[in-house]
């Protein structure tokens, strides 16, 4: 038990369903004291009443007040913690340039914990702040600076999967940033497992270890192949990166005339609840592959426009059932908002389906039908992301776990305006919460039914 | 004489020239009464101890802060000011549907000027407070609520530039929202020009009037004609739209035969200081001529992402010498905040360069040198902005307004963080402003060294 029992009081707004928006205003939701959605009650429901006398009586009731919404927490499937430091930094350079001078160096900083213990404390409140409750990362290859990130999780409260990246491969790893050996990396990852699993206070595996080879590029085929086989003993979710850029996506096929995804899953690695970041350029069978291995995918749509060379179809990768969730890729994606990467997520798409360069006609230009709306873009941030991870979060309904953010417009600093008339219904302050949130519109942050951070007023 | 003289202290950093940053730190910045800059001193010249001291002696220096940032404050050339109620609303909705069920009749209400009295000051306020020093106004077809927004700005200090719209064909406006004849149009401008020109308090010029022919699918030769003739002898400047999506651009060429560049400059309405919004499909002819007219775009990246099927090609515009500033196009761009469409403009621009379909060749699909960095972006927001209304702000030098922002990230909702050693760096702090800036970070708003916003805390 972590929490006292209560029930939020309040206009309720999520996608439970991927393109449906359900908004419950007056809602009750009940959440018990293991943090779990027991019952969610509309006030047309005829015990309505009673559910709420009951918990204003015996002081359970949380009101949202007017004006404020409560959502369901965002998902972030993609997190290179150790780039923190440098997010939004030299983005304008090449490829080559951003990784070798700045984001390698930076990353292997982290042999030094301190670095670590300085940075992820404020990283992952930086996340919660701005409503990410489930958070997807990326370590480095030091055994403690990660171990440091999942203590910094469970700390502060935050469902996260972590993972000790694997990197052996010396012609493609710098130097000084590498696993001495595949062995190093493999001996590494165990270890990593093993301790996530063993923490104190982790007893309900709010924080779970991943197997993490870096992308196939970085690393051996031993490393790849015993990395496979740890996922299947140890029973544990993988994440690596899959045909995120045209070099990515070319290198694996060079090397070994497969895509990323078909030799991801000849080394075991495509398993369900697999993230493979990106994923841009997958064939139409690589996205039968994934589907069929229930294995899903990060879209990373601001991260993309810097360097994957294109857009994620993400419209085709639906309607061929894969699973979909987004990630900031910091520091690749230069924001930590998921709001703002929703809202990426829906231009992109309108790029993607319209096309970029006014030189082509419209028909070169585009993708026919490729757009997605409001309610998708919410729904891949929450719900979306929750299915890739096979977890009970992302909506408001009997046996998800309570990770949800108390939004508040009536702030000094909000750009959240909603006007009598015209714009002052609940679906009109849900995408004007969608499109114009910033941090200091997040009042009120749970995790499994325990408030991780609260700006009350 | 608006106020007092003083000289600012502090880390001042702009992009005096296109692409290339000046960050002045412990600069000192002296405005004089009329609010003009005539000195910037930095540590290293002479007479820096003197000025200092006697500012300080005087109680005229007002000081930055560690960790703050001076900033030019930003021009939004594109903005329609009664569309503001509906931010961010159905933008998921096809063009015709957004614009016939939503946005003619909301503008359509502004015949009632309690309307423009309950919007038009909070749309200003929130603009100040998302950094906007000077905003390009499109008003409706409505005399007194056109009058109420340019009295808006004045009483609240911002500068501005307003139009009051002209659409008057039949055939392509809705019945409840034109202009009764083209005779209408004409004398409700010259109305508000006058009015404009007349405003107590408006002495110096702070706000301005416009010519505004909506588009040239809204407007009959007649209107236009005389829209053309009226810039000319009022020596007024010029805003409307052109060649903004594939429909629009072609329905010019369609009844004239010629593209909106061509006929702009054929109705006279092509001229220094006119501002084009948009201009996606532009041809290399089409650049030529407003360059040699010395017209000036504004982008609006944002938008265009959901409305302009095509990311205007900047790059080659700016190479080509056209004068280019960025645009909100509220509210067909879902944002009141230019640095988020600093950022707009930069992901749209290598988005532009590498194409977005991934299942077309990396040749077939972008157009090869088209990005722009962040240092590009933001003279775009603030000294290009300006030299497309020839107007002295967006730079720290002596002559020019001083309209800046104090920057400070000190607040508990930044998402700004610099880090010793890896991100500290004033050059540092300036990037991740540009990406991660929100209405909470800026402190202080001045325009013509007045202080038009103060969140001191």
């Amino acid at each position: 038990m972590r929490s006292a029992p209560f029930t939020a009081l309040g206009t309720f707004a999520h996608t439970p369903k991927r393109g449906h928006l359900e908004i419950i205003e007056h809602g009750l939701v009940h959440v018990d004291a293991s943090g779990i959605i027991s019952d969610v009650i509309r006030p047309d429901q005829p015990r309505y009443q009673a559910v709420r006398e009951q918990a204003a009586t015996s002081g359970q009731l949380i009101e949202g007040g007017p004006g404020s919404l409560f959502l369901p927490g965002m998902v972030d499937l993609h997190i290179h913690a150790p780039q923190w430091p440098q997010l939004g930094q030299a983005l304008h350079l090449p490829l080559d340039r951003w990784l070798n001078e700045y984001t390698f160096p930076l990353e292997a900083r982290y042999l030094d914990p301190a670095l670590a213990r300085a940075v992820y404390p404020q990283l992952v409140q930086t996340l919660l702040a701005n409503g990410t409750t489930t958070g997807v990362y990326f370590s480095s290859i030091h055994q403690e600076a990660s171990e440091v990130l999942a203590k910094t999780c469970l700390d502060a409260g935050q469902r996260a999967f972590v993972g000790r990246v694997v990197m052996d491969d010396p012609s493609h790893c710098p130097d000084d940033y590498r696993d001495a050996s595949a062995r190093t990396g493999l001996d590494g990852t165990l270890d990593f497992i093993t301790f996530v699993r063993a923490m104190t206070g982790n007893e309900s595996a709010l924080v779970q270890p991943m197997v993490t080879p870096r992308f196939i590029p970085s690393c051996t085929d031993q490393a790849l192949e015993g990395l496979g086989n740890m996922a299947g003993d140890q029973q544990c979710r993988v994440q690596t990166h899959c045909s995120e850029g045209d070099w990515q996506h070319q290198f694996v096929i060079d090397r070994f005339g497969h895509s990323d995804t078909y030799m991801l899953r000849e080394f075991g690695l495509l398993r369900p609840g697999s993230v493979l970041a990106h994923a841009n350029f997958l064939s139409g069978p690589d996205m039968q592959t994934i589907a069929q291995e229930k294995a899903g995918i990060a879209h990373c749509p601001l991260s993309n426009a810097y360097l994957a060379n294109s857009v994620f179809p993400l419209r085709q990768a639906l309607d061929l059932g894969l699973r979909v969730g987004l990630g900031t890729d910091i520091a690749g994606g230069p924001s930590p908002s998921l709001f703002e990467n929703c809202r990426y997520a829906i231009s992109s798409s309108r790029m993607l389906e319209d096309g970029v360069d006014p030189a082509r006609s419209a028909e070169e230009r585009g993708r026919a039908g490729s757009r997605i709306d409001f309610m998708e873009a919410y729904w891949l941030a929450t719900a979306g992301g929750a299915q890739v991870l096979d977890i009970p979060v992302g909506r408001f309904e009997p046996g998800c776990c309570f990770d949800a953010l108390l939004v508040d417009p009536s702030g000094p600093h909000s750009n959240i305006h909603c006007h009598p008339g015209i714009s002052d219904t609940a679906k009109a302050l849900f995408q004007k919460v969608l499109y114009h949130l910033t941090r200091s519109d997040i009042r009120k942050v749970w995790v499994d039914g325990v408030v991780v951070l609260n700006q009350d007023r």
